[in-house]
């Protein structure tokens, strides 16, 4: 006996409302492989092949055979799953194969120190959270160095020292004593300032109340921005601007220094970013593969500022790519991973952040924990699926690419038999973006008015789902985009699948003719 | 062939390192029931009987043969995990579920909606961005009815309406538009102000950077301040300070009125609060039950201030103190509730958050949304678990009650034979608080230093596993309080050998005599 789906009664009703306007709602019975099945009113099975592969989450299809035996395995072997405190957990072993892979392919002797959560927002927040603790330990380094130097200063004061013209304004005509006054003064005046984080435009990086703030897409962010820390946003094409940026949010620490036998007050950079958070190839806003060239601007511009580089790799990581990181490809070289999503297998959940050992801080293994991580069965199936990944030479890398790129041949082809439809094609191994033109000056209403209320792709893909069996959306943060993330196991059938559907698609386009939408 | 569990080279080095001072870092290799194994050096499995119970996650306890099955059913039959924007899924069933129980407990026919998170602290999360779009909600009403009597003050100034003396000098002397300008001046300035939660002092709600906001110990906390709003903390046993904490926080929007043909300026109370967040019972603290006076004074509080009462019971819930929610028990009346652990049933992770329907924002639908949430294997999990805790008339509760009583007493027993170390037995259920007395005063410096240092509870952890077997820690912010959490199957045999464990550390505390911990 199969579970049937209840109804909306209790739950998602709005979101049901509106996938129903598109024919886009559907009980899902079965999955298998690139394809979620549903049940047709006469009782038959009818697949759909599955283009939106979990947002990134199943690189391996669904219910891979292998993955699901070692999850039931696991279970049989009665594998601990909960032992919080017990300090040795499968957790360790999961930290250790992906330290293997990510070394090897950073090409680094630095260790990466693991860090666990459930989800990626999660992951996002810990990476946060731990970049936070070490932004409160650069101020604490600061505010005693300039107490050191005040002291050094009280000090020689006493032996005769002078305050320069300047320090005595900054004193408001008083003395050394006032001078100290206004410094601790002001410094508790910045030290209330609130951190700021750094991202792109466009950037997704999860919806938890932390993790949104670094989420671009005002539809998800403005609602919650008074829940916590705001971002400042870099346009990727400009890195130029993180320098103009850091200018305007620069605060200011006094210090106090004696030069010559006179004391002088000098300005200290108060470090306001906590960190810049970036996804290797951006998947929210379109599949938009970072540049080299800004890979090394990020590194230059998050060491200048002395933050964190954290390379978001959870839709884009685990192989998906073509390498395990996609970040590789591009030559970034970040301080934190954060990885979730395909790390599970599309089982388990979990949420792992990677943080290098030149930045590690131990202590916050007691300050951050959570009772679901460090679980047993999500860490010894993530175990799996990374072995999966890695073996026989990288297999599921080299599949990645290759059907990726075949996948990308067949798009690029409707874009040349296209252009006035299709913009572009983007992407890297099997995370393709499939943009089509925006459709504003349409000659069908039906066309420029979903176009104007981003909801061309809803119209586009309820048509893929009914005519073709092809289940795909748009991403989150480009309506134009279409997000083609199956599993490593896509069949050239499946390709053939496709290239039928998007040519119907184009052509009803080109002939601007809304009537033909299924 | 078992998974063996790896070495500390990449992860929770330090937190290994400090409990290995203890004794307390132990491989668990197996795990059934309430019992978690681990090898000695002769190779045989070592039992422990676990009362940590994956911190209140494990009401049926580890791998409960009908939650395995259910587990490798769900596998075998090809379940859907990943459907996002399917619209159905099987978090349908489980909401229906859910309002089932819940409708019941609390007596009223009202629905609740469900959101889904993967953890508890999501969960947490949710909730809280859910009030908050509520807040938004109540400060854009504020706005538009303050636009539209400045609108209606325009068209009787029009018509010859004058300006109060107050409103004059509001207005600095100026006319009606003056007065305007300062209205709106003064509005955008509280409309910066940042939102308040609200919790109790000892409450714990979670460490992502939102909701750890919302959890009272400074060293999990403090860190992180300056990442998100900030609570303020009311004692448990003066509800009476929240209208002085509301006093104290009061904001002003400014509103124009025309009584008697005079323009007047009046002040409306500025949405400063976004939730009232609440452990029925509270675990970190201490276990703590809520008394039914105070269950009273939260809803009346939060009727008053106009935020939604937030039950979390994400420790407390799911049947562990006699009822599925340990609110029922002292008529807590929350908008939301929250509930994780072990509603994952020991395997699944998942967070459920249900809103009244009443103050339920279906556009929030589309708002928050998880890669992770809402999948078809931790929702029909959790179905399970919550049939299964309904089986047979309740029984799972009526079992936690019973062998919970009966842990309970024997506590007491041994409170009643060393009253001067055993300071208090608290809780419901099989949620139970075994609180010692501060040693500060030993004779032992050992003990005297560890309690200094909150460290007791890890030395009398350390002797309960190595001597007696027994698995336990004190709460999080309670180093005195011993938490007891095991799984419905609590056996005679499992309180007698607890009976004894404690017993023998009542008595090397009452002697005074460190030596003795193994």
């Amino acid at each position: 006996m199969r579970s049937s789906i209840g109804s909306p009664e209790f739950a998602d009703s709005f979101m049901i409302e509106t996938l129903n306007e598109f024919g886009l709602a559907v009980r899902y019975v079965r999955a298998e492989g690139n394809t979620l099945y549903h049940v047709a009113e006469d009782g038959t099975e009818v697949g759909v092949f599955d283009a939106a592969g979990g947002f990134g989450s199943l690189m391996f299809g669904h219910h891979h055979p292998q993955i699901v035996a070692h999850a039931k395995w696991l279970l049989d072997q009665q594998t601990p799953v909960h032992t919080q405190l017990a300090g040795y957990t499968f957790a360790l072993n999961l930290a250790a194969e992906l330290n293997t892979v990510v070394r090897r392919e950073l090409e680094t002797e630095d260790r990466f120190f693991a860090h666990f959560g459930n989800t990626g927002a999660e992951a996002v927040e810990i990476a946060v959270k731990h970049a936070e603790l070490e932004r409160g330990m650069r101020i604490a380094g600061l505010r005693d160095e300039i107490a050191g130097h005040v002291e050094q200063a009280r000090r020689a004061v006493a032996r005769g020292a002078a305050l320069s013209e300047a320090a005595a304004a900054f004193a408001h005509g008083g003395g050394f004593e006032d001078l100290v006054a206004e410094v601790t003064r002001r410094n508790a005046v910045t030290g209330q300032r609130p951190p700021l984080l750094l991202a792109l435009e466009g950037g997704f990086h999860g919806k938890l109340i932390g993790s949104v703030q670094l989420t671009y897409n005002e539809a998800f962010r403005a609602p919650f921005k008074a829940l916590a820390a705001q971002t400042r946003f870099i346009p990727r094409d400009r890195p130029e601007l993180i320098a103009k940026v850091v200018e305007e949010e620069r605060a200011t620490l006094w210090d106090v220094v004696v030069r010559d036998g006179v004391v002088e007050v000098a300005e200290r950079d108060f470090p306001v970013f906590t960190a810049f958070v970036v996804e290797p190839i951006m998947g929210e806003r379109g599949i938009v593969p970072l540049s080299a060239r800004l890979a090394r601007a990020l590194r230059e511009a998050c060491d200048t500022i002395g933050v964190p580089l954290v390379a978001d790799e959870i839709q884009c990581g685990m192989g998906r790519s073509g390498t395990f990181l996609a970040g590789t490809q591009i030559g970034l070289r970040p301080d934190y991973i954060v990885l979730a999503k395909a790390l599970g297998g599309g089982i388990a959940k979990l949420g792992v952040v990677l943080i290098n050992e030149h930045r590690y801080q131990k202590e916050f293994e007691m300050m951050h924990t959570s009772t679901f991580g460090r679980d047993g069965f999500s860490s010894l199936v993530a175990v799996k699926v990374v072995q999966m990944l890695e073996a026989e030479d990288g297999k599921a890398y080299q599949l990645a690419a290759e059907r990726g790129a075949k996948a990308r041949a067949m798009m690029e082809a409707i874009k040349a038999d296209y252009p006035d439809v299709v913009k572009d094609v983007r992407g890297k191994g099997l995370m393709l973006g499939f943009e089509i033109h925006k459709q504003s000056g349409s000659a069908s209403p039906e066309i420029r008015e979903a176009t104007e209320h981003e909801a061309l792709s809803y119209i586009i893909g309820g048509h893929l789902l009914r005519k073709h069996r092809v289940r795909i959306f748009s991403t989150a943060s480009s309506d134009e985009t279409l997000r083609f993330e199956p599993s490593i196991y896509l069949s050239d059938e499946e390709i053939a699948q496709v290239d039928v559907a998007f040519r119907d698609v184009c052509q009803i386009l080109q002939d601007q003719d809304a009537s033909r939408f299924a």
